[in-house]
């Protein structure tokens, strides 16, 4: 059984904790808060993040990440994208061999339109510390994984034997682990449903039901598809667990961050006040502007993301950018659905 | 104006009826019950499918009919499928003069196999009273539809000029309807969607969460697509409002009829005591049958609906029937996306 390094104690974070330990690895679970630590390691609880449930004592707390990193051989990063160039730039002063990264962090950077696996790669420029980097992502609640309900989840990476190696690592009666060796289309598909979801709650605090719910999410992976393909994902990855099956679990939850950011917004909320109440990331905000400027550059459309764009950083209102959206797609139907695979006729 | 007959004064029939009413045309909605009638004509109201809902002036409800459908151009067919004989023979009898009929059913008749608009071909054979026959579908709870929620549906016919008769009777504002050529496509996604509805809710009487549903969700709409395909279809459609947006919106709602039979399933319930509780048609007991043996017959690889068949018909339990599912999806993902394309590689 292997020592594994988790840096990230929030739900997602301690739960995929609870799966490896689960799998019986040693789990070295790091967070900065010392009284964090102390709850894991005393109660075996991590309360603020999976209320009521008990973890597995092969978890334990870490706050030194020198000692938490030492002889381990993979990690697993479950950080904000904006908090990851620090987190590896941390990692990078104390690691002293080299080590296979697994992400299940959900975004993209703006200005850079860097990929998670892309920002891990550039931090370790002219390192050897990095073996391979890879993604888990997939339809996935943190809360319902800690409770072990049947969950299916993708693992990619450009090296199919790390993919192996994770998917191993992970893999048991209730957590099946599924590998893609498209890391472009896993990755987007997994930053950008955020985007959807975001316009999901907004179309419901605007009091619209699950009809126009299922519109958007339609049109909207038709345009995550479109993004991803110029980019050089597999079309048929947005049809699977990472693309497809996230989209459905983020966009018709209200557990979901980043739909009940948007529901705030469609309620009349300005983006600071919504920030401010939320008190924890949502991610599809940074993404939004990310895939907006993204789109833009490779000439791709996307107007679901432009008019949450407008409605974020420009300030139209919720309605009329829904009115537009509703009122926008084409005729017919097939057309707009050979957009995936032909964005030349657009 | 149009006049226009509707056959099916359901809440998806009358809820119809309204937007053609709010597009000036009047409607003829015929129905058996004199007391519903009288109910339409006085109180302008449909309280058992339609509570709290007032309709339009310009729907009038006629018992006779060849009343209803005297000198209209244009009918639109609204009864569960094992309803649409009887529905066809009756009118066949009563037509004067050539129609273009839409149906707005959603199944496939067990033991021809048969899609509604074949079933409606095929009992007009050798009349002339059939001009065109075309199906209206997509993601749209007829409730949301009679409150003029947005939402989007998609026409097809096999004569485009008949699509586009039925796009020009419906679109409005609120109501946004699509053409695609892709009859077999829209017709299968629309049936079968309700299989997965009823795993879904099974799932949930089984207490499994938000990450299970979206992996049977997922994998659903790969078994349909195949499936369609195999017969025809283009895979695109299934991506589409009447394939996945309509998945969506039947798969995570608690008002679907048939996610709340797969729930009484999932609970323990026997398929008899379901039935009887219902009290209304749950149209994807009739689809699993019929897409079982087509699956069969085509050759075509359905776990999901082999699972629900075995559950439903040959007494499997619902919660050996989802982990036999759960555990048996391929290791490697992208194999079994290419699934969807490549049928020779199962």
């Amino acid at each position: 059984m292997a020592n594994i390094a988790v840096m990230g104690a929030g739900s997602w974070g301690t739960a995929l904790s609870m799966v490896l330990a689960d799998n019986h690895h040693d789990v070295r679970l790091w967070a900065r808060r010392e009284e964090q630590i102390a709850e894991i390691n005393n109660n075996h609880t991590n309360e603020a993040y999976l209320p009521g449930i008990q973890l597995p004592k092969q978890i334990k707390g870490y706050s030194d990440l020198s000692e938490t990193v030492k002889d381990v051989e993979v990690l697993l990063l479950v950080v904000p994208t904006k908090a990851v160039r620090d987190a590896i730039q941390s990692l990078r002063k104390v690691l002293t061999s080299p080590v296979v990264i697994v992400h299940a962090s959900k975004g993209i950077e703006p200005g850079t339109h860097k990929r998670i696996s892309e920002m891990i790669e550039e931090e370790f420029e002219g390192s050897d510390l990095l073996k391979d980097v890879a993604v888990l992502s997939g339809p996935s609640h943190a809360e319902e994984v800690s409770l072990r309900q049947p969950t299916t989840v993708t693992v990619s990476s450009s090296n199919n034997d790390a993919s192996l190696l994770i998917q191993d690592l992970f893999m048991n009666q209730h957590f099946r682990v599924y590998t893609n060796p498209d890391l472009i289309g896993v990755e987007i598909g997994g930053a950008l449903k955020n985007i959807i979801a975001l316009v999901c709650g907004l179309t419901n605090g605007l009091g619209m039901g699950d009809n126009t719910k299922a519109a958007i999410m339609t049109r909207g992976l038709a345009e995550i598809t479109r993004l991803g393909v110029k980019q050089g994902a597999n079309p048929l990855t947005f049809a699977g667990l990472s693309g497809l099956g996230d989209l459905i679990v983020t966009c018709t939850s209200v557990h979901s961050r980043n739909w009940r950011a948007g529901q705030m917004i469609g309620q009349g909320k300005s983006l600071d006040e919504v920030l401010s109440s939320m008190g924890m990331v949502v991610e599809g905000i940074r993404t939004t502007q990310a895939a907006f400027e993204l789109a833009n550059e490779l000439k791709v459309e996307m107007p679901i993301t432009s008019a949450l764009y407008e409605v974020l950083f420009e300030g139209l209102h919720p309605k009329e950018a829904t009115e537009k959206l509703m009122g926008r797609i084409k005729k017919h139907e097939v057309e707009q659905i050979s957009d995936f695979l032909n964005q030349d006729e657009l």
